[in-house]
């Protein structure tokens, strides 16, 4: 047994992941999960990966099955800059404006790795996506938090605090802003083209970097895509996160990381003495895949199939959880449905009772970085069929009702 | 511009790879390269390993396409359960005794993550891995060096700072003693029998952990095998470190943590926040690939090719590098050879103008953790051909001579 003195600062910070724990051997055979946010494997392109994974191990083994650069391999990085052109709007940009992480959560922490002491300030949206949240607290910082409104983060709550932050001398404390402007994770909402002006602006004039994590941009649904941060500031004081996780396939592990020069080589570095590198295999997979060019026809479909789910789930929850005082979000994409439900509920107390009724979701409370109780639920609409999102909402919405 | 003191104090703790920054854009077209650790890539059987990537996209895209669980794929810790059994004759153990890692590497990190705190001390031979180095040197310890010699580790020095430490009470700050007992890197010797029951029993005298990396085991050209430190310590306070870099592929970045199940717990819980969980694919490709059973017959031809190129470069040396004073370590196994110049030799100042006459290696200093000077440099065999290693040894043997 290694004596639990012997473990350093940084291992005391950890927390598990709420999600893992509360979605592990939950034993139920029949249960429904709205808790996971994992893609619906159908919709992996699978006929295809297979092809051209053999043919990558079989011709290109002197890269793909080798040591790889730590920044990432070339050709994977020169399809990520056309699709940053052709998705995005974003040009002007090279190999060393890029680099490729073991998936967006390598990013997280290379960004927590290369900018946060313990006396350093970050500031998030709340709730706040909880990979997020766990890379950064690991390195220690204080959270500022600002609410999140229908339309993105509250401004000028952001602008409040930026304000005291000043008068207090503590700015350059203030390593971040982390927002995920597109079908926010876990509430579903959107950054208003206004409000991503504004947050630009204001990023500018405190000299404050925002880092735009974008997973879900590709998965929109309605309405018109908005211009990234990244796009917007003409990547000044904006590092922009992607991955291809949602669009192609988590078990990949790829991500990127866009941002300037000099930014790139301090994570690269970092990430030198974490990984040494993301596997060769899979990066030359994604970007022979990619080169096919059929990456965002497979993505339409995918499209229709998380739509209709989405749709379901809300008319699901029109139907079933009719109780005063409850509300939802309505995304035009991504993968989540955030429920409200009246103040006197418990959501995590909630989650045995919807486990022994055969559903899950992730309580609210996981989704805060303060100790507080929260009456609301992550809802996942994207893994399970129809069928089962009609059925679970409606065991939510029994529950909800005989709750007390 | 992100200004450098935005950047975090652990950021400025890390240095580029002394290896990388050396072998960047050497631009010779004819070098030969003594410096990298990378396997020759004719020994992947890409053949074998294209056929199951192609049936594992197929059949278990549920699996290998799709986000896993932090602590690795549990088919694949079957397969390296029955391995640790028959090939290192360890048993007893679990799943939950494993963690698969994203190669190697991110062993060390997690290592550094859980353990070190910038208080902290540990222990390394020197010459030292500068991968773990770096792994560790980003947590801000302090490192106690230890000669190696010919049989490995100088126990009576590491005895005689142990007991300095315990004088002081310092001994609870000391987190590990990190050694690599198979043809070391960069030194290539091996830790003789009697010493390593030696070190089991100092690391329980003074309660010391060891870190025991063990990439290159498999690779035994000459002798006979020598029991790992966790086989001698029945696994108490010893953490075996495992990778299928050189077995297999380093493309892949398999990676494997053997410890008790707290330990295990706790290096888990960093991953999660550190990338969440090891490529399915990669994991998945690897499991499928031992499960054919062929892979040790594969090492047999590998260890053919490096056994015959090991040699062609003692012998080239014995023919070449001549000069009085000189001498070098002969591998039972692994991929390096330490070759010790007399003391007016730099090997740092000599790198350049050994790439002025087309050869490279890697300078001993990169492998000290102080900022010492050396007459040391590290010769890799795996990569060059026989012609090669004959041409690039001559031209060392020729620059040697005509110094100063």
């Amino acid at each position: 047994m290694i004596e639990e003195s012997a473990f350093s600062l940084m291992s005391k910070r950890m927390k598990s992941s709420v999600i893992r724990e509360l979605l592990r051997d939950t034993g139920v055979e029949t249960l429904i999960s709205f808790g996971g946010g994992a893609p619906d494997p159908e919709t992996f392109d699978r006929e295809a990966m297979a092809e051209i994974a053999k043919e990558v191990i079989l011709n290109e083994y002197k890269f793909a099955l080798q040591y790889g650069p730590t920044e990432g391999d070339n050709i994977l990085k020169n399809e990520y800059l056309k699709l940053l052109k052709e998705r995005n709007d974003i040009s002007g940009l090279t190999n060393d404006n890029l680099l490729v992480t073991t998936g967006s959560q390598q990013a997280l922490d290379l960004i927590g790795r290369v900018f946060l002491d313990n006396d350093s300030y970050v500031i998030v949206g709340h709730p706040v996506y909880l990979g997020a949240a766990g890379a950064f607290r690991a390195y220690g910082p204080k959270f500022i938090t600002v609410d999140i409104e229908d339309d993105g983060l509250n401004l000028d709550q952001l602008e409040k605090e930026l304000k005291k932050l000043d008068q207090k001398k503590a700015l350059s404390k203030v390593k971040f802003i982390y927002s995920v402007p597109n079908f926010d994770n876990p509430s579903g909402v959107t950054l208003s083209l206004e409000k991503r002006k504004r947050l630009v602006d204001l990023s500018q004039k405190y000299n404050i970097l925002i880092i735009e994590d974008d997973p879900y941009g590709e998965l929109r649904y309605e309405g018109e895509p908005l211009p990234d941060l990244y796009k917007i500031a003409e990547g000044h004081n904006v590092i922009l996160l992607n991955t291809l996780s949602k669009v192609m396939s988590p078990g990949l592990r790829i991500g990127l990381i866009v941002g300037n020069e000099s930014l790139i080589a301090k994570t690269a570095l970092a990430k030198q003495s974490v990984d040494l590198c993301t596997p060769g295999l899979t990066q030359r997979i994604a970007a022979r895949y990619i080169q096919k060019g059929t990456v965002f026809d497979r993505i339409k479909n995918s499209i229709k199939i998380y739509r209709s789910k989405k749709n379901k789930m809300l008319a699901a929850l029109e139907k079933y959880v009719t109780i005063d005082g409850v509300k939802w979000t309505k995304p035009e994409g991504g993968l989540f449905i955030w429920l409200h439900l009246p103040d006197k509920f418990d959501t995590m107390e909630l989650f045995e009772m919807a486990k022994g009724v055969g559903v899950a979701y992730i309580p609210g409370a996981a989704f805060y970085v303060d100790d507080r109780k929260s009456s609301e639920m992550r809802l996942s609409f994207c893994l399970p069929s129809e069928e089962e999102i009609e059925e679970g909402i409606k065991r939510i919405g029994k529950l909800v009702k005989s709750y007390r």
